[in-house]
């Protein structure tokens, strides 16, 4: 059963295509959207995918590259026409709170609602969001500037009751909170019922790495381990290594390679460079590594 | 026979719709290509149009909303991804300046162009691009903020020389330049051949004006007058004639109106809200005032 939603909103590289806009998607995960990345056009993909963005508060840029973040001051102007009046978190490096506060102040002087920017460490491992239901790590990737990937891990929920259990043994509605959090129950003769007997295990937990823009680099690995989606710079195809290397983006079987390594469970390629004309050749290299691959598409939507 | 083309990259309001992206134009005069605002998405529309830009060295900005220029610093960027070496001028108001340069610092510092910033004056006349072919003159309207309109006059071509009668009089091509500036020619036996014997009229010229974003005023109609073809405000239908008001835009109607009392040759609609529903309605209401009336929509090509 998939309980999360990736949508894709660009997949694109630096320059956008007839096909892909530049990096921006959308994570539903536990009744919370999360933006990643904003490039140019991300409010009209979102628009485009008819999708509603009102529990949207927290924005995460991978790093400043235009094409990460040049769709940030429409998104935001947008959200303001319309009427929003929650605070938006944006977390990214340093420079951009610099960059965007003097636009800010003159295109959104009487925006509704409140931009808060917070830092995200540009070279160190750190948790960037955390709340009951999820946290967010920061790592750092290795590109031609800063660059941070984004690790979204979905924390346990509670135990599930046993109703019928429960029920037997006339075990009161107001403690079912507490058996819930694992408690055991004492009956009013004194008998415990052990935790175990009145529930199950709570639903597994999932996790998502996004890891654009970078080369190839085995030092994320224990940042990204055991993901059960993962999303890798798969800007070149293999025949174009040395760009990459150049660039500091990766090939397809860089990134299967990754994924294979980390023990994700499956992987989803993007932040494709114009100059791939053959995504199946590209897939075929990635799948012969990790098969469990696929290719992202602009307004698409990945469960998981 | 049109000579012009104008064409619609976007034709929508503050905000992008599923069919219309924020305002932006290309105009192909006499082998110039001039962008005329560049709200987010200008790029892409662009590349959709399969419109080659490499003779766009002129960027006019009518006034520093969001919707209007958003899309200059992902377009900036592309050109210097392209390699483009020409200077890039953006004709705007003083403020752009101010504001985009960190920007380009910041996101463009490798540029193998220059970007110059050529002000705008926001509250009077003023030729703001000149050259042999083309005449530029912005002039104010009344908007929220400062807000300028340009009319692109096209100026007076060479004389069109009769080669059959030149030819008959045994005229050397050496001279042809100068009977086609005008002059006589003075034959060796010492006969003037009066230059009209030689040449006929010039191809008559044309003229655009763009007039966005504005609320109804006849302040600009002298700058307008005569025109043959004229973009205007129309961001609501007459229905919301109080809320144009209130917010500096036009109606259907009001646009019409300035066009006839402009005596412009046609009318093309824009800059449209997403409360119009009835496009229909709204272009009759017009055109029950100026016939010649047409509806912009994004990635269309207008010629005149």
């Amino acid at each position: 059963m998939t309980r999360h939603s990736l949508y894709i909103l660009g997949s694109g590289a630096a320059k956008p295509s007839l096909t892909r806009y530049p990096s921006s998607q959308l994570l539903d995960m536990r009744n919370r959207q999360f933006l990643i990345d904003c490039g140019e056009g991300c409010q009209i993909r979102i628009r485009q995918m008819h999708l509603s963005i009102s529990r949207m508060n927290h924005i995460f840029i991978s790093h400043l590259h235009g094409d990460h973040c040049f769709g940030l001051m429409g998104l935001i102007s947008t959200l303001g026409m319309d009427g929003r009046t929650q605070q938006l978190h944006i977390h990214a490096h340093e420079a951009l709170n610099r960059l965007m506060t003097p636009w800010l102040k003159f295109y959104c002087n009487e925006l509704p609602f409140k931009v808060v920017f917070e830092p995200v460490p540009a070279n160190e491992v750190a948790v960037v969001y955390d709340d009951d239901a999820v946290r967010v790590t920061a790592f750092p990737l290795q590109h031609r500037i800063a660059a941070s990937g984004f690790r979204f891990d979905e924390k346990p929920g509670m135990r599930h009751l046993l109703r019928d259990v429960c029920d037997a043994k006339e075990i009161p509605i107001a403690a079912f909170n507490r058996i819930k959090q694992g408690e055991d129950y004492t009956l009013p003769d004194g008998t415990v019922l052990p935790n175990n007997m009145l529930t199950t295990n709570p639903t597994t937990t999932r996790s998502y790495a996004y890891c654009t823009d970078t080369r190839y680099t085995e030092s994320i690995i224990p940042h990204i381990e055991g993901v059960d989606l993962m999303f890798h710079d798969s800007t070149y195809d293999d025949a174009n290594l040395l760009r990459a290397d150049k660039y500091f983006h990766s090939t397809a079987s860089q990134a299967a390679d990754i994924a294979a390594k980390a023990h994700a469970k499956r992987l989803i390629l993007g932040h494709f460079s114009n100059r791939i004309t053959d995504f199946e050749a590209l897939l075929a290299q990635a799948r012969s590594i990790f098969p469990n691959t696929d290719i992202a598409a602009d307004m698409t939507k990945v469960a998981f």
